[in-house]
């Protein structure tokens, strides 16, 4: 039987970690020295279990809790991680918000890698990410890496955090899984050190848009080592990026629609990859 | 000069059309007789006027209102289509939520289509929806085929509504603009009387699905007409609806890895026709 903590009073301290998600500053799942990293639900919690970025706190009600004794490891889990047992109305008291998911993990949040970390496993695809500071977007384009192949993620200027609690719930877990790192060099000037890096590892840079006169994605993706960037839906990629990239590349879309959602366009060209690799 | 009609009572019931909109019940933007569909922004709002689902009725503030009158015909439909003008807050409190978008626009709800109404353009790729219950992705689904040129589609069983406002919304608008239908049939036997309509039409009937021992979507997509028929996340297609397709397909993913979103999904699907299309 896996010891348990009972937590009866929503204050209790001994859950701090898991208090005011959903307040814009009081939230620890923030970057920074104190952040940590928040996964909900059981998918994402065994997830996190298996990633580099393990629970060190768990809060659930007796059902949430009860799936992970089922673990063959669960005994050792135990021994170290402490297990709060709640109910439901005490931890959404706690969380601020209405949770029926059951459980939560909690995890310090790792030190963020390099850019050098990401390409250390030489993946055949890539994925570079300008001012994307929407969490869903973020989160959507780790869950379509992780299904269509794409084997690390870089985050330049302006992106939103892709270990915030949206974020994490979006990618079903993957940004615990798939390798990322911020870009080398500062938010006006990425891309000169960060595409050096990427070109010395041997990627081609290619950036998605939806202008009409670029490249057709099928026509220059297939084969070598490809790095795609995308930007925010509206804005898209600054001039600047799209300029140093060494090829401008477009989903072939109807002419007075408004192009893809951002996660949806990166999803595309990821399975255009996978489609040509034979 | 466009003559609007100020509104300074959030319950004056002239804009009862817009009241409630969050209300579960309350809301009048239902499948029925009474329904309205509800437009949202002004993106949603010039796609609404040149749809087949015009609006009757405007909420908005001045600056939302005053966007109308730079267009050519304002006078015209002016003339016949109320413009109520009211600040931010009359509108927020009449809708039920703070809204900053500017505009609604109101339209009655049209009578739904048969799916010969959707096959008469003949489409080269249709859409197949089942099971559906989620607003967001009936939206994404139109939104993605209207950028990669899928021409109608069709909703079976357990679908939400396409016009919900949620649906219009995350659509884009193009809810309205691409024809859709209910399937022919009950909600347990729409497979054989609808499929039959397909395939005197020509078509292919293509079921996605994550099963690895499905066809390769790149495979078999290609040439003549088909149709893609996408299930819920989570249940996926029913086994008839599988079984009396002509195929089932899949996009390769890795092993162990969530399936894609089902819009996602389809838009990979639809981009692969669209990429055939020579």
């Amino acid at each position: 039987m896996v010891h348990m903590i009972p937590i009866a009073d929503p204050l209790d301290s001994r859950i701090d970690g898991f208090r005011n998600l959903n307040h814009a500053e009081k939230r620890r799942d923030h970057a920074g020295s104190d952040g940590v990293v928040i996964g909900e639900g059981s998918l994402v919690t065994d997830r996190m279990l298996a990633s580099w970025c393990p629970p060190t706190q768990f809060l659930g009600t007796e059902a949430g809790l009860a799936r992970l004794t089922a673990m063959p490891d669960y005994g050792e889990l135990a021994a170290s991680t402490p297990f709060y047992l709640a109910t439901e109305d005490v931890i959404s008291e706690c969380v601020g918000f209405h949770f029926n998911r059951h459980i939560f993990a909690l995890a310090p949040r790792p030190a963020p890698r390099a850019v050098e970390d990401v390409l250390a496993h030489s993946p055949r695809t890539l994925a570079v990410l300008e001012g994307l500071n929407d969490h869903a977007n973020i989160g959507s384009i780790f869950r379509n890496a992780a299904a269509l192949g794409v084997g690390g993620v870089l985050t330049g200027a302006g992106c939103a955090d892709p270990l915030y609690r949206r974020s994490v719930r979006v990618s079903m877990g993957h940004v615990l899984r798939i390798p990322f790192a911020p870009c080398t060099g500062g938010p006006n000037d990425w891309q000169e050190p960060t595409f050096a890096q990427l070109r010395a590892a041997g990627y081609r840079i290619l950036a998605l848009t939806p202008a009409h006169d670029a490249q057709v994605l099928a026509d220059v993706a297939e084969g070598g080592k490809v790095a795609f960037i995308v930007g925010a839906e509206g804005p898209g990629l600054r001039r600047k990026t799209m300029r140093l990239a060494d090829a401008r590349v477009q989903i072939p879309m109807q002419i007075g629609v408004d192009s893809l959602n951002v996660a949806t366009s990166a999803a595309v060209a990821f399975y255009e990859r996978a489609r040509t690799h034979h």
